[in-house]
């Protein structure tokens, strides 16, 4: 959700008791971070109420209380380092290496960004040492990946991204239905309970599982917290969301776009169109199926199709056709058809919350 | 799973208390349909417990207590009644026909089938009205199939099944996760509230909803039933089990899988190396990933590559290779790492079921 998810988006996440996450991603875009990080701080001050927990959390440490997501392989580990030096952030989300071993850098110089808070070097000058290092969630979608994390790199959060999901993930990957109960095995193996009661070693503990791909509301983020995780992690329903920096011709095709398995496809047509080059081969991107990834099928160059989105996004909204005929890139889910209004994104995260409680009660009347 | 799921597979699984189906499959394995139906009345009869509610009903009935599977494109519909009439099944499970449409005339057969039956004009003579026409049930993978099949022809069943399947569906689909909420709203507005209370024509009664694709235990079956379903299919778990009339290569290789969304594929490439023509363009399968895949993938034409496959047929067991080097196919779910053992078929009903109490115990524990 890189130019999406921006300081509002994340912002009205964490002060309505979820963790939004700004897109840090590629170096070109670090200048937009460090801009980013400014304004979710002034929005921070701003809200001024210290009854909530978010605000009252900023005061307190001098962290604010949303994370950053990073595209590993495109951006510059010194770079981001030093503006998460300059803005305190709590959690800090790397996905797409070109080898999950490079993380192992990463996790490292964020672990030294806590000496440096602790010796005072640090916007604020805070000491918390509880929350003056960022904690690392790692986004993963297969098992493989799961057991290089576990083995190097020891962190926070792990994100199980399944096949569902929009924008990039591995193009060949289980949904979370499979998917999570098969990592959950590996971590119980990973961590037997006898080493979870004996250690208080950061290194022994499991990390959090968060379930990615295909949780658009309360009943799809309840299967994923029975099928081993314990929260989820929501992408395509917060492009609906009023604070989402997203242009209404995407917008409305979240609103439109039904059936989300056979309307949207797993293709890299979405980059090349747009030039973005260098993601790892294994990577490809979920959307909506448009005349790109049509003309792409039937045969067209990259080049001629690249030329036509060009043309596109002169027509502003209306690139973003109905029927396939639009152009412009619509990254989203499958679970886009169960998405019918645009909301504000703390009343989004209260509402699936409420669903939750719904759900644990419909559950329990009939248990 | 067809010549896999054969009389023995689908007796035992009715026997435990589950509904067994025998893969009907093309016009040219109709006549191993006719000798396995024959098969399962034997393997019936000689079970020969009337406290088992399946053997029971067989008496009572004559009507066998399981299902046949047909792949719809394929299959000659009057030779498929033939069949039906001789021995009467509780369950016609319809897929993959060149359109959704064409269902009306198989299920207007079936219907068909029950003035026979109620004439005396079957096997055995019962008359027994409730069970002398087999429920209908229909597999689809998408919502607009479901509007189609709603809309046109009143199934009994609708098996939804999501991309996380073994073997073939539709190659874009979304997994249970999304499409089961969507396809229950749907349900919700097909027959509202009203309309389910004030008429028992069988045409306003909304179809049972079961899940099919990466389920293979109690957790990821409970994890479909909370989604929306009244019921899961299981396909891979089966092959993994000591009725399955399979190949020991391929069964060890089922055991052998871990990582199913990464080791497992969705393709076209097992129906071309087997010269098997036929299947809608909409179609695909998922299989452990292997030689003739990886060859597809690298360029080597299908000619080459069927060829490459007949000779890996003489090498028996040793042509499901590990590590992508067997060229045999291996249809199989994304969930085929969570399949760790060989057992009765029986006893896999059994320990599911008993994993869905102990999910549900736990859940109530929870709450």
């Amino acid at each position: 959700m890189l130019n999406i998810a921006t300081a509002p988006l994340a912002t009205s996440i964490s002060l309505a008791g979820g963790i939004g996450f700004i897109a840090g991603g590629y170096n070109t875009t670090l200048s937009n971070l460090e801009t980013n990080l400014h304004h979710a701080s002034q929005l921070i001050k701003s809200h001024a109420d210290q009854s909530n927990p978010a605000c009252k959390f900023y005061t307190q440490t001098g962290v604010l209380p949303l994370g950053v997501g990073f595209i590993n392989w495109g951006v510059d580990r010194d770079e981001a380092l030093r503006i998460l030096r300059m803005y305190k952030v709590a959690a800090v989300w790397l996905f797409a290496p070109r080898d999950v071993g490079e993380f192992g850098g990463w996790v490292e110089g964020m672990r030294g960004l806590y000496e440096h808070r602790k010796d005072g070097d640090d916007v604020d000058g805070s000491k918390s040492k509880e929350w003056s290092t960022p904690q690392i969630w790692i986004q993963i979608s297969s098992v493989a990946e799961t057991t290089t994390a576990l083995k190097a790199l020891h962190p926070d959060v792990l994100v199980i991204q399944g096949s569902d999901a929009g924008g990039h993930g591995l193009a060949r990957s289980a949904s979370l239905l499979t998917l999570l109960p098969e990592i959950s095995n590996l971590i119980a193996e990973h961590y037997p309970p006898s080493t979870k009661t004996t250690s208080n070693d950061h290194q022994h503990q499991p990390p959090t599982l968060l379930a990615a791909g295909g949780l658009t509301n309360g009943l799809t983020l309840s299967a994923a917290l029975l099928l081993g995780a314990t929260g989820g992690v929501m992408g395509t329903r917060f492009l609906a969301s009023h604070e989402a920096n997203i242009p209404g011709g995407y917008q409305n095709a979240i609103l439109r776009a039904v059936d989300g398995g056979v309307n949207t496809v797993r293709s890299t047509v979405y980059d090349r169109v747009r030039d973005i080059k260098g993601w790892p081969e294994r990577y490809d991107g979920r959307g909506v199926i448009n005349a790109s990834y049509l003309d792409a099928v039937g045969g067209m160059s990259d080049e001629e199709n690249r030329g036509l989105y060009v043309e596109e996004m002169g027509r502003g909204d209306e690139g973003w056709d109905v029927e396939g005929k639009g152009r412009m890139t619509t990254y989203a889910g499958t679970g886009v058809g169960l998405i019918k209004e645009v909301l504000g994104a703390g009343e989004i995260v209260r509402q699936v919350w409420g669903e939750v409680v719904d759900v644990k009660r419909s559950v329990r009347a009939r248990l």
